[in-house]
C-alpha cells in the first residue's frame, strides 16, 4: 500500500459552510492531496453519514474532515463508524460564538477521539490532515516544511513592510 | 391503538450515570408508565443505537429519554433515527460543570429536535414523557394534575416546618 | 377525544419577537395543526400569562410553545400552572448572545420541566409540537417521517449541488 | 403612614436555600427590622407566590427578599406582581457555579426590574434591604452608618493581626 | 424632612455611556423625580466619585445611579462611600459581551451591596429608584402601579395588533 | 523507511500531570507503540522543548503528543518547531474548569494546527495517534478496529448488567 | 546604567493587529520612550521570537509588549527566554469575543508572569511600560502624574459638556 | 534616588485571603526585596485604600500587588490613586470559578492599567514586581536570572525522576 494515494474526504453538515471550508479545500489542492467534498449530515442524512465513515477506509480515504456548527455532532458521529483519524472543525453560528460547535467536538468521551482545531479553522484541519499523511510520505513531509518555511517568510515581509508604514505614518 | 401502552426508552451512554437516572426510573414507575432502561453509545455501539432508534416505534414506544455527559451526541443521534420525540438529558462531568453536555444536546440543528431539560435533570425528563403520553391519556393527566398538587402542598409543609425552625432559633 | 384535534398555541413576551418565531408558525400550518399566536409577559402580564395556562387544557390545547429573551421566565411560568407539556424557546438577545435565555428557560427546577429546544429554534419548537401530538395521531407521525424523508433529500440535492460548484470554481 | 414599621419579607423557593439566608435574617433582625420568612416556589406554587406579591404591599411589606437557584423565576415572578423593589438572591447550585441563577435573576426585561446582588449574597439583600427602608427613616440610616463603620474598623483589627501573625511566621 | 424631595443621581463613567442611559433619564423625568446626571470615574477621577458620594445623602440624594462597562468599579466605588441604596447598571462593551461589567457590579462582597439591572438595563434602574422612593411616597407608589397597567395595556395593545398581522400575511 | 518503527512522544509540563496520562501511556503499550515520555515545559525549559521538537521527527518520532494546563502553550510552541502531527490535551487547573487550556490549545491560528481533544482525555491522544500511525500501517489499524469492538462490547456487557442490576432493584 | 534609555518593544503575531496598537505605539510617542515595533509570531517564526527575547536585555529593551489573538501564546513564549518584564495584550478575534486571548495570556502557569491587560487594551499596555520605567525614572514619573491629571480634567470637561447637551436635549 | 530600596506593597481584601499570598511574600524575602503586607477593602476601608496610594510613591514604594476576590476593584482602586505599576492578582471565590474576580481586575478602561496575572497567581506576581523593580538593578536581574534557571533545572530534575517513576511502574 502506497500511503500518498490515501485521499481526504472533507464532510460539511450544510451547504451554507462551503465558503468557511475554501481555504481548508485549496490547501489540499496546493499539497497535490486528493480528495472529496460532500455534504453529509449527521441528523438529516444519518444513515448517509454512517454508510459513508463505515466504508471510507476501503473507498481510499486516510484521513476525513467533518466541520459542523451547533450542536456538532458530525465529527463525533463519523468517528464511531470508522478507525481513521478524523479532523473535526467547529463553526461559528448564530449564537454563542462558536463555544456550542467547540465543546460538541471536542469534548469525546474516552474510546472514540475527534482531532479539533479552532472554531471557522478549516484551513488547520487541511494542514493537520497533510501532517498526518506526511508520517508516512517523505515527500509530503517535505512539502510541509516547506509550506511551514513560507509562512515564517512571509512574517519577516509582514514585519519589513510594517517597518515603512510606521516611518510612513511618522510612529 | 391505545396510547397509554406507548413505553417510554430510557437509554444512557454509560453504567455510570445510572445513579442519576434513578430519580427519572422511579417516577416513571410511579406513573404506571412501562419502561425500558438500557445503555447505549452513540459512538462506541453507533449501529445500536441506530438501530434501537429505528425501531423504536414499532416496539412500542412513545418516547425516548437519553441522557450523556461531556460531547453528549447520543439524543440528537437517536433523534436522528426516528420520528418519535426524544428528550435529552445532559449529565455534569468531571470538566466544564455541565455546560459541554448542555450545548451539546439543546443546539440541534434546525430540523431534528431534542427536548432538553435541565443539567441532571433525570427527573423532569420523566415528567416530561408523562406529560406528553398524558395528551392523549386523560387518565395520566389527572395523575400529573395530582403529582402537581402533591408538589406544592410539599411546599407548604415545608413553609411550616420552616415557621418552627425560624422560632426554635430565634430567628 | 380525539388527539388530532389539539391545538398548539404560541406564545411569545414581546412583538419583536415574531420574526424569530415566523418559521414555527409556518411549519405548524404545513403540518395541518390548528394553532393560536399570542402576546402574553410573565412580567408585564403576569395574570393573563397565568390565566391562559390555567385554561390552556380545557381550551383544547394540547402542548405549549412559550418563546421569551433575556432573564426568559415565561415558558417556565405558563409551565407553572399547567400539565401541558411546554416547549421553551430560547431568544437570543442584545447582549451574553442568547446564554442568559437558554439558561433561564432549561434549568428548570425538577417537578416542573421546560422541554428546551436551541436558541432561536422556533422552527425546532414546532416540530418538537408535532411529534408530541404524533404520538397518538399516526396520521401524522406519518406526515412527521414524511417531513423527515423529504429533509435528507434537500440534503443530497445540496450535495449534487455541491459537486457542481466546486467543479466551477476549480476545486 | 410611618415608614419604619414596614416589613421585610424573605422568599425561597425551597427550604434547603435556609442555610444560605441565616445571615440575611440575622442581620434583618440586627438591624431592628420586621421581617417575615417564608417558602414559596413559583413553579409549584404559584398562586401562592402571586397571592402574596399581589398583597404584600397592603399586608404592610415594605421591600421583598427573593432568593432561588437554577432557573431562578422567584424574584422576578414577584416583581411582576407587585410594586414594591423586589431584591434578587441568585443562589449557586449544583451545576454552572451559579450562573444560570445569576442570569435568570439579574437579566429582567425592561419593565420590571430586580435588584440583584452577588450569587449567594443574602447578606447584602438584607443590607440593602435596610438601605432602601433608610431612605425615609433617619434613624436606620444612621444605624446603617454605625454598621459601616464597624465593617471599616473590622477590617484595621484583622490588618493588626496580620502583622502579627506575619511577625511570628517570620514574614 | 419630605422624602418626595429626594433627588437621583445618575452617574456614568464616560460620555459615551449617555445614549444607553437616555431612557433612564426620561422615566424619571416622566415620574416627575428630581435628579441630576454626571460623569464622573472611579478610575479617572476618583477623588471626585469619593466625594460626590460621600456628600449625595446631605446633597439631598436619596437613590445614586450608577453606570460602567469593563470593569465596572463606578457602583461599588461610590457604594463604598455612602449608605444611600446604589443602583448599579452595567453597560456592554466591544468585548465579552457585558459579562465583565455584570461580574463587576453584581459580585460585591459582603457589607457593601449594589442593586444590579440587566445589562444596559438603564430603564430598569430608574423604575427601581422610583420604587425604593415609592415606599415612603404614596403618590409615587400610585403612578408606579400606573406604570404597571400601562405597560400591561400595551402588551394587549400588542397582542391585537400581532392578531391583524398573523391574520394579513395568511398565518 | 518502515512506519511502523515510528515513536510517539508524551511531552507533559510538569509532573503533577503524570497521573492524567497514565491512561495514555498504558494505551500506547497496549496497542504496542513504541513511546518516550518526558517533562518539558514551554515556560520554565523552552530551549529544551524547542530543540526537542526540531529533532524529534529524526529521532524517529511520528506523532507528539503534549499535555499542559492553565496558559497551555506547550502544544503549539512544539507544533511551532515540527511538522509532525502534534496532539494536544488540555489539562484543568484549580480555576476555571479547564476552560483556559481547551482554548489555549485548541484556538491555534492559521497555519500551525494542534489536534486538540477534550479535557484530560489523554487516552483520547493515544487513541488518535494510534489512528495516526495507523494511515500507514495495517496491522495497527486492525488492532485499533478490535479495540473499538471491544469497546462495543464492553457497552453491550454493561447493558446486561444493568438490566440484573434493575430488576434486582426492583425497577 | 540610565534607565530612562531604556527601550519599548512592540511585538505583534500578525500585521492586521496594527489598526489595535496604534494608541499604544502614540502614547509611548507622547512619552518620549524609545520604542520598537515588530511582528513576530511564537508559532510561525518562534526561532525570531526567542532570540529576539533573549537578546531583549542586551539590545537595551526594557520592557516587552505582546500582542495576539486566539490561542495567544507570544507574550508567554517571549517571558520564557527574558528576565525583562512582558506585558501582554489580548487581541479580540472572530471568534469567542477575546476570551480565548485572554485566557492564553494571563492564566500563566507560576514562575513565568505575563503582565495582562484588558482585551484589546493596547494604550493601557503603553501606560504600563511607562509607570514600570518610572519606577527609576523621576522625570517620567511626572509625565505619568500629568498624563493622570489630563486624564481627570478631560472627565470634568466632558461632565460640564453634558450638562449642556441635557439642557439642550430637555433633561 | 536609589532604585533597589523601592518597596514592594501587598494588599489584600480579607484576612482570608492571606493564605493564597504567602508564596508571593515568601518569594518577596527570597529576593531580598523589603515589602508590606497590609489588609485594605476597596469596599469596607475605602478611605485607608485610598490614602495608601495617594501616599505609597512618598512612603518608598515602587510597586503595589493588590488581591482581591469576587467584583475585585482593590487593584484598579488602588491604581486610580497612583502613577506607580499595580499587580492584580484575581483569587477565586466561592462562586464562579475566579471569572468575576479575573475580570473585574483585567478588564480596565483605558487610561488607568492593571497589570494582572493569573487567578490565585500571587507567586507570579512577586515575580512580576521583582522583573519591575530590577529595570534598574542590575543585581536584582541577575537574581531574576538565577531563579529562571533554577527553574530550568527543576524541570530536568523532576523530568529524571519520572524517568525512573516510569520505569518502576513498568510503563
Amino acid at each position: 500500500m502506497e500511503n500518498k494515494k490515501l485521499k481526504v474526504a472533507i464532510v460539511m453538515g450544510s451547504d451554507s459552510d462551503l465558503s468557511k471550508l475554501k481555504g481548508c479545500i485549496s490547501l489540499l489542492k496546493d499539497f497535490g492531496i486528493e480528495y472529496e467534498v460532500m455534504i453529509c449530515s449527521a441528523h438529516r442524512t444519518p444513515d448517509a453519514a454512517a454508510e459513508f465513515s463505515r466504508n471510507a477506509e476501503k473507498e481510499g480515504f486516510g484521513v476525513i474532515i467533518a466541520a459542523a456548527g451547533k450542536a456538532a455532532h458530525l465529527p463525533g458521529v463519523i468517528a464511531a463508524y470508522t478507525a481513521l483519524p478524523v479532523i473535526g472543525v467547529p463553526l461559528k453560528g448564530s449564537a454563542l460564538d462558536g463555544l456550542d460547535a467547540l465543546l460538541s467536538i471536542v469534548q469525546m468521551p474516552s474510546g472514540v477521539p475527534v482531532a479539533t482545531v479552532a472554531i471557522d479553522g478549516g484551513e488547520n484541519a487541511a494542514l493537520l490532515a497533510v501532517q498526518i499523511l506526511a508520517t508516512s510520505d517523505e515527500k509530503l513531509r517535505e512539502k510541509m516544511k516547506e509550506y511551514k518555511k513560507a509562512l515564517a517568510k512571509k512574517v519577516e515581509e509582514k514585519n519589513s513592510k510594517l517597518q515603512e508604514i510606521l516611518e510612513k505614518e511618522g510612529l
